[in-house]
């Protein structure tokens, strides 16, 4: 420690929205960052987890010509940090690759931090392609001691930041993070960045990546703690964001002298673990621009999961290079929420509607499509099917000779929807939304190349129950209530034969959603959701129709992971598997009601 | 050691075709194995890692009453093991979950064994899963010091087995495994495991899995080599199998007499890490059954990956409970491989052929259609689909009035063909079998939910040059030549719109399939391709069509992988992905032909 006075280190952190495989896109962002950070006095600016080749990059990974293009437009970037440090995080190559921190300084490297925690669980697969780093060094920037931490790094209680503030003497802790959104998750980070902050006597930095990747959203919310655990600063959730805060060293020295646990622990710890690498000692004199925060509030449940799921679907499609998006509309409730989350995403002219009424569509239907077309703006095109199911009729005749309808003929109407929406897609190069909503595709109650046709899966990972919550907040926050009220009043049905209800089928939504969240979500017994309340044949059903169709799930276009296990990467089943339990013996006198699968 | 004069360990392994979820299926072949091997005098007999709970569980292994369901089936089996010690893999449970081997004997569990090396690249994560072992024990069974391996363990060369014979004194090196085929492993397989045991002067006996799971194939092939590195014995390639061999101790200790190299390496290695483990010290004295082994020569290419091909393919129809399968037979190579596989995987009896022909197909590929059903012994069915294509020209009248017909048109065919054959699939319970091969979709050149609209894509792994291949190799085996010679001279056609080729978009196969192969499998540049001979923008341009059309991979069937990279759990790309290099500046003079995606 110096004993000048007062310093402060001015830490900008770039809260950025980066594409995967696009370095020169990412780079520029980068390069605006830093200039950005310069012109606002900060003296360390800092960039999300492998913003550069973007997160995550998968088996980019594995190409040596995508390694060399990334370190190639890291050296651009050093370049760019006259007067100022930047963490940007990159893969690093040295015997093997690493996920990487560089710290650059005045147009040099002045060091590489290697991730020491790799993730390998839920979405996570970073062992398939890193090495672990062994050295946690601290810098000391502008006469302030800093440690860099990536990620996963912080999620350890004795993860690299605990040896960087007790033997390294790290007054500012940085975690550059590309943390995946779900629903709640915003709450958990909050606490256990606090409790790092305040366990280290350290302040704590985390820089998060925003924005839509194929499955995966990432919220922002960049956060700082003071060494006392308190928020300081905070970036907005799911938006480009650029936070600049003044920390205050010297508070995290006054606040060790009064908490002498890190001298017990100290002892712990070789001292070999932490080098010390000065780019600076002088704290910065010159006088800075002034700034000031608004203060963000975390949003409520509803909003937060809308916001991703708009953030994730014009990621998707902007980034794969699309405009416009197609969307069957049905006058139900998935496809009403799925094109009003497409407006608010891509504006409604980017938007178009398809009714493609059947003659067991009701009249009702027609007109909620229509009303819903009419409320959010966006052109709807009408395509009956009947001739093309006539002629597939047709087409079975001697075939199907003798054979009662059943779900064949369902199915097939579906399938002609399909085609009707991938020809529009291929004539006019729209991306298909398609509409179905985690419940259904949990128990397969969809049609594969029918309503799981398209290119993205809005609801994929949002069951029932809950695309009715953020229905009525979406009209909530609306005077004009884009849905109609009778879409979200009607009792579901699929409409492909007469008089249809899916509780034909599946118990009500809000029994199907508690079945489902305990077994999809958290691996559950038969026996432990039964306990919870719901008749045992009834939960051993669900079960099988959501083992059984996995065949189906795994053909099924990706869609925006919002809940804790998603399915996809989040959720990895083998089709071919015979694992099933019996009922419990004490539950044999349980009435077997039927809820077979009805649609394939 | 004993002096008690010439040891004898008879050692049984049992190359089973489990089914993973299958616990009592398993068990029931685990106990069969272990009752034939005590039949035959065996002092030991060996099952495949992870026999009991099927491999790879996946995400069965985060379910609790999985791992609890795995460990009764365990104890249960144990008590099978009067007389003899069995080696079998299971997930065994501590403070964690582990990869393991139990060994058994007489009733009594004598140890476990777990992993100490995981594999998580390739097809593999299974540090998503285990923690790693920690310990390599010898079991002395009858005299004899055995060490146990599982799988990849073997695979380094200081794994377990280095410190069992070296330290602990192993004779015999047991290594369970569950070894995903690739074309050509088998030499690897060999060559690594020879090398093995004349490194450690022991005796390896290596006990693979057979049969398909998923997207994988398992060969059998189980081998033993002797101290020298010598193979002793075999297992057959994708059948059950069960390999019997006396094993001679007392010649591993005369060539350790004879190479003092070990003595050198002992040193190396703390003695603490092996222990040892007796369970009998005693020979058997007792007079046993002779046998004999008959010679197994390794099956060449072509009909090595044929076998692996229609192992594939019955275990994934008959594991997922299907019996018959369903074939869009178009006349051309693709599908006319795919219906000699499923017969040969299922019989004639099993295996239906359709007929679609639209206006734009040849009288002679409806000709030759015919002809491959007659020569195969099929049911063909005739659906025509001009009905249907008419129904939606209809339907889109309006809207694509002034439109020119394009690609768009193509594929309304294409997914009218999906529904046709998902309907049958529906009505009559049988699954669809797609047809397209790794060169086309590698490229794109297939419509999803057309012709990728199926449950298994049993081409999906094998570029068309090697669909010839197979094709001629099928016909050279049986005297009538099931596959007509038209279908194989005849130039390849989508016969989507009149006189269509497939070189009017795409180069010839065997150019294509050179570049594919040192892209997709090998993730070369642009710039090392075109060293290789190729035009480099011809090489940029079906680069690009190989990232663009990942989408579409990604909803495809599963397929039987059969090269040393395929798509899906081996090759893990993002979808939205903006990487893509320039052409190398000195290229900049090539004619740049336009090979543009035609399908989508």
């Amino acid at each position: 420690m110096n004993g000048q006075g007062p310093r402060i280190l001015r830490l900008a952190m770039s809260q950025i929205n980066t594409t995967v495989g696009d370095l020169e896109g990412n780079k520029a962002k980068i390069i605006a960052g830093i200039e950005r950070a310069r012109d606002e006095g900060a003296d360390l600016v800092t960039f999300p987890e492998l913003c550069l080749p973007g997160y995550p990059p998968e088996d980019l990974l594995l190409k040596p010509q995508f390694i060399a293009a990334n370190l190639k437009a890291l050296r651009d970037l050093v370049k760019h940090t006259r007067g100022i440090t930047a963490v940007i995080g990159f893969v690093d190559r040295a015997d093997d690759i690493f996920n990487s921190a560089a710290v650059a300084h005045n147009g040099e490297m002045v060091g590489i931090y290697h991730k020491m925690y790799l993730p390998n669980y839920g979405v996570f697969d970073e062992i398939r392609y890193f090495q672990a780093g062994t050295e946690c060094p601290v810098y000391v920037i502008n006469g302030v001691t800093v440690g860099i931490t990536i990620c996963e790094d912080i999620w350890y209680p004795d993860g690299p930041a605990l040896p960087q503030a007790l033997l390294g003497g790290a007054e500012v802790i940085v975690n550059i993070s590309s943390s995946p959104y779900h629903a709640g998750k915003g709450y958990m980070r909050e606490r256990m960045l606090s409790t790092r902050a305040s366990d280290g006597l350290v302040i704590v930095a985390y820089n998060n990546l925003v924005g839509g990747q194929d499955e995966l959203v990432f919220d922002g919310h960049s956060l700082i703690f003071d060494e006392n655990g308190n928020l300081i600063a905070q970036g907005k959730q799911f938006e480009e964001d650029f936070i600049v805060a003044d920390l205050n060293p010297d508070a995290v020295f006054r606040r060790r002298l009064h908490d002498p646990r890190r001298r017990q622990e100290k002892a712990r710890y070789r001292p070999t673990e932490t080098k010390k690498i000065v780019i600076s000692t002088e704290p910065r004199k010159d006088p800075r621009p002034a700034f000031k925060r608004e203060e963000i509030v975390l949003l409520p449940r509803e909003a937060e999961i809308y916001k991703a799921l708009v953030i994730g679907t014009r990621d998707y499609v902007t980034k794969n290079g699309f405009k416009t998006v197609v969307i069957g509309l049905s006058g139900g409730i998935d496809s009403a929420i799925t094109a009003t989350i497409a407006v608010d995403a891509l504006g409604r002219d980017q938007v178009v509607g398809v009714s493609m009424p059947s003659e067991y569509s009701s009249r009702a239907s027609v007109t909620d499509a229509q009303e819903l077309a009419e409320n959010l703006g966006i052109r709807l095109l009408s395509i009956p099917i009947q001739p093309a199911f006539d002629a597939f009729r047709e087409m079975f005749g001697e075939h199907f000779r003798n054979l009662k309808e059943n779900e064949t003929e369902e199915n097939i109407q579906a399938r002609i929807r399909g085609n009707i929406l991938m020809a529009l897609s291929n004539k006019f190069g729209w991306l298909v939304l398609t509409t179905g909503n985690k419940s259904e595709i949990s128990v397969g109650y969809c049609t594969l190349y029918g309503d799981m046709a398209g290119g993205f899966a809005v609801l994929r990972d949002v069951p029932k129950t809950l695309v009715y919550d953020l229905a009525r907040y979406r009209n909530s926050i609306d005077s004009k209530g884009v849905i109609p009220q009778s879409i979200i009043d009607k009792p579901p049905s699929a409409e492909l034969r007469p008089n249809q209800k899916d509780t034909d089928k599946l118990p009500p939504y809000d029994v199907l959603d508690a079945i489902l969240e305990a077994y999809v979500e958290e691996d559950r017994s038969i026996e432990e959701i039964a306990e919870m309340g719901f008749d045992a044949a009834l939960v051993k059903s669900i079960i099988d129709m959501v083992d059984r169709n996995e065949y189906k799930r795994r053909q099924g276009p990706p869609g925006i992971k919002i809940t804790p296990r998603a399915f996809g990467r989040d959720r990895r089943m083998p089709i071919t598997n015979r694992f099933s339990l019996e009922l419990p013996i004490r539950t044999t006198s349980y009435v077997r009601r039927q809820y077979v699968r009805r649609r394939t």
